[in-house]
């Protein structure tokens, strides 16, 4: 790995790099241009589809010699753990069974590097990784926190003239990343909590008495999957009938007036509401939760908002009260995923190959949506991603404040579309052995 | 409806009525032979399988004139609501649709009749209603609290000497019917668990740092389906790793014993717990949980065990903890339905229209399986189900009391086979339109 100090230490190398691969293979002998390719963050049941779709393309261009796979992202990174994908990329079988595997075939991290002017003590470690194992690409599928990662690694290539590409690409159910149209994983998990609230409608509406159903969706900062609950709304039922979202803050004394007026014309209501909805205060509604948790990046985890309005119903109201939390399936359930959002995830990872090798570096993937509904995949600086949330927009919130507009809901509609078919084996769902990670 | 004072005016009365029906048709005119069937307590999405079967039977058969369901069950009767479902038993596509729509087309209730003994007053008026349709059989499709009623109702005709036949035709997720080998709804219940099982371990598995998670699984008394998260073992998986009935008193020593052991080999545990595991004083583990709720029946509607045991490894290890409450999608999750169960639900509705015209009453449909795997439907007493509760036999839990043996999982096994083909529209499920459930 030469070093450089050209203002484009990449794209020279590359340059030359692609002209010494030709010019060596027409010497009988192939010049490595390896790629190392990680998963970071939470899972979603769309991030082994983009990780299938890097594996797919460095294969299929020839380009690369070797593809490896990062262990446990980049903190497995620095115990060196890693696998090479090589062979495993000329089997269809493993990338198909690969796309439709949920959370993450090579595991994932929850860790931040340290600013290389604080210590540069991993920089080094894992440069010099990639130098023994000539890795000239890495991707990084992951979050906002994992694009901090890609921003602070191609920031220290540069600094320090290392010529690589450093690709981020997205994934979250969150849909909560900058810069994108959506991201890979959304849909999936959007399409799950959307099919969750059809059956809870069936699941509510039994028992003639008055009551009140709170479904409890993820998202921490971004009502985007709470949203979603809306898709579960056609001709014949309009539910959820309130939606509170993170992006209002949440009154109390609003909420049960809308509960009271529904009942006047409705027996059983069902009321959307994320996670991470604040009260006036600015405080979380769940915040004297006991259930309450801090992730390794300082996210508060929450657990508790549904209960919460169960008991303010509860207080107000003589009526059958419930509330349900949405699991971890919302982000795990590959057997509920959309078809357009795993076609996608296999896409965007596919065209992450083609933006390192047209020579690009310190970018995330993202997707523009062209017209209702068609998807161009380009790039974007990560640093601008990194460490952001992108908000549902006010304006797609009604003016009270418990409802989406129809702008929201059809920016929502297409992700979801179309079903996938997954092998069953015995009763169950088969996915790709995952036994590599530290399981036995 | 004639009176008769035989001892069994049931059968005489069907036989005259037979022959009475058959000699006015020869004559020209048809005389009545209309039945009721009614739905009853808490959902399975296996329920309506059963519904479309005794439609269906009753239809094909042309034994019936008029075929009515009973809306909100017993309870609904007594508010005289009801409609009319003749029109639609010679719609095939209801009939399609119907099998695969969770929960309840006819809606439910939890209404205890009391005996007649205390109060006659029900009775006469559930008695004078299906006088005054001229019902010759009531269906009624619920769990043990439903065959309370059945038994009820066949008491009172039979001391009445009212001639008609009522058939209990088993559902319930918790497999706790005594007299048939399993219960519609259950198979469907034990799929969707396992299947949520394989998701979690995924989602469980990517992190390389020690991991507890706990699910939770619905189960009052019986340990069934908490016992089916073990379907998600497989060659590849061998999770959970710890199973906890109801069926064995649960002792927290031996609990951390196992977890310690197991950290020894291990780095993600699952855990499988019923909500209805009790310790050594006989109360329940979540007798303080603050969600703690009481159903029409008094059966405590339990929710806290999962975060109960949660709180024990957090006491005790430093490992990442969380627990997982599968919620009310257990018995709703029709996308997630077992073929097998559907089949068999649809068939013996079937079944309990052949067993009304063979003339039985005060009876319950019951399945015996002969060899594995083949079920045959018969009928059992209904008085000898009501209210009581099949538990997991101790031999099937292993010496430990923290899992099951290959006899239990051999007897699941069958249950779940199959996946179910619902249609989809805009990205979610399409089932039938209940909206005649005071919907709006």
């Amino acid at each position: 790995m030469e070093k450089n100090d050209n203002d484009f230490p990449a794209k020279r190398f590359v340059i030359s790099t692609r002209y010494a691969k030709i010019r060596s293979r027409e010497r009988g002998f192939i010049m490595k241009r390896n790629c190392m390719i990680g998963q970071s963050g939470g899972p979603t049941v769309a991030i082994n589809a983009s990780l299938a779709g890097i594996i797919y393309e460095a294969n299929k261009n020839q380009e690369f010699d070797k593809i490896y796979g990062a262990i446990n992202g980049i903190k497995g990174l620095l115990e060196e753990t890693y696998m090479d994908l090589t062979d495993k990329a000329n089997d269809p079988k493993f990338i198909e069974c690969l796309k439709y595997t949920p959370a993450m075939y090579l595991g994932s991290c929850r860790y931040k590097l340290p600013n290389s002017n604080d210590s540069t003590k991993p920089y080094v470690y894992l440069f010099n990784l990639f130098k023994k194992l000539e890795i000239t690409d890495f991707f990084y599928i992951g979050g906002n926190d994992s694009m901090d990662t890609v921003t602070k690694l191609s920031k220290y290539a540069k600094e320090n003239n290392i010529e690589m590409h450093f690709i981020g690409v997205p994934k979250t159910i969150d849909n909560d990343l900058i810069g994108t149209d959506h991201t890979p994983g959304f849909g999936s998990a959007a399409k799950y909590v959307a099919t969750c609230m059809v059956e809870i409608i069936y699941d509510s509406m039994i028992y003639k008495v008055n009551s009140v159903t709170i479904v409890e969706v993820m998202g921490r900062h971004a009502g985007w999957l709470t949203a979603a609950t809306a898709l579960a709304r056609n001709e014949q039922q309009e539910v959820p009938h309130l939606i509170y979202l993170p992006e209002v803050t949440f009154n109390k004394n609003s909420f049960i007036a809308s509960i009271r007026e529904l009942f006047k014309t409705k027996k059983n209501i069902i009321v959307a509401v994320s996670e991470g909805v604040k009260d006036e205060t600015g405080n979380f509604l769940d915040a004297g939760s006991s259930y309450q948790q801090t992730d390794a990046f300082g996210n508060v985890l929450h657990s508790g908002t549904g209960k919460v309005l169960e008991s303010l119903v509860t207080e107000e109201f003589n009526c059958k009260v419930r509330s349900i939390e949405l699991n971890v399936l919302q982000r795990s359930a590959m057997h509920l995923a959309s078809q357009t959002d795993i076609d996608e995830s296999f896409m965007i990872g596919r065209k992450a190959i083609e933006v390192a090798l047209n020579n690009e570096t310190e970018k995330m993937m993202v997707m523009k949506r062209i017209a209702q509904y068609h998807i161009e995949y380009t790039t974007t600086d990560v640093s601008a991603i990194a460490n952001k949330e992108k908000h549902v927009p006010i304006e797609w919130i009604n003016k009270e404040g418990n409802n989406i507009t129809k702008e929201l809901y059809d920016y929502l509609f297409p992700l979801i579309q179309g079903e996938v078919s997954i092998p069953y084996e015995n009763g169950i769902p088969v996915y790709l052995d995952i036994s590599h990670l530290h399981y036995k």
